[in-house]
């Protein structure tokens, strides 16, 4: 068995933001030599995301849209007693998920066709790590 | 270590269908011959879900109502703007997530009892993709 | 490739708990000797969850409401006609999702500085079980 890691880092201009990731974890894979396996894109985070989608700009407005409605900013949380405000990043970190698993075969991400892998950012405007976790042979 | 995928393709009659995928799993896994590991079970679309819960009538449809109570069909999302008509199949694959791993041990699905894994089609009457992937020993 | 794998067993006071379970995951990680790879932590039950979030009592409630928001408890499910009386522990068990992946890197749990494991219990005052299976190498 042979296993593979990367870290990345993100900043985002903006409190909120979706990111394709999708040829970055390509090339994680295609640099861990694995040819069957699994690799795991997990946020580091508790206030971020990973998700598999559509790359559509719609969708992705759509699903901000549909992630503020159903976990939304600015109600007040009792963890803001904390001196935190980003109750609401915790809560669509749990609704979208921190992490995916992607199936490797022949050394290559099997994935559908529309399957895109996203980071989804709920509260930058600070450096959020994200590990990509290749195992395999 | 050893890997082992296998690819089954659903074609719904309606657009929405909830599918016991368990048996044909644990087929595969079988088939795998693999002892100890775990088996990846993943749409490999973005407007259906996998998920283990219950076996049960009532439960299935109470998930087909809560499904369509938080990301319901009908309402004019953005995605439908590229002629698409299935921007709630796309918010119930998030929310219910599109893949799970089930642990492998002696040879089989090391599940709980009432664990059953279920396909959920979102957007069928067309031919979508799982591809069960099996690591391990 | 090595697999090692533990069982738990929670039996809770109150019908809905959140039990930090980092710790004893991170024994199981140590356990197995395993310095690369990862760690499945599953809920084998369709009424428990198992999430990543933070060790912070104020989020802890904020996600009790939000679960009961989301998928409250008392509506007549259809789940009930058979007797049973926990149709939202389903849903919650769907919405939060009953395990995740935790990388191991060096022969520990590869997380963030908040990241914490918790075990979420949606219809307790009886035995429920986990596995955590490790595999690697």
């Amino acid at each position: 068995m042979n296993a593979h890691a990367e870290y990345f880092t993100f900043n985002t201009d903006r409190r909120r933001e979706y990111i394709n990731i999708t040829d970055r974890v390509a090339q994680v894979v295609a640099a861990s030599g694995i040819q069957e396996g699994m690799a795991l894109v997990s946020a580091m985070h508790i206030t971020a995301g990973v998700y598999v989608n559509d790359a559509e700009s719609g969708i992705i407005r759509d699903i901000e849209e549909w992630l503020q409605r159903l976990a939304p900013e600015g109600p007040d949380y009792h963890h803001h007693r904390t001196g935190e405000v980003n109750g609401d990043a915790h809560l669509k970190n749990l609704l979208i998920g921190h992490e995916v698993i992607v199936p490797i075969t022949d050394g290559r991400m099997d994935l559908g066709r529309w399957q895109q892998i996203y980071y989804a950012e709920f509260d930058g405007q600070r450096p959020k790590r994200l590990i990509v976790k290749v195992l395999g042979e």
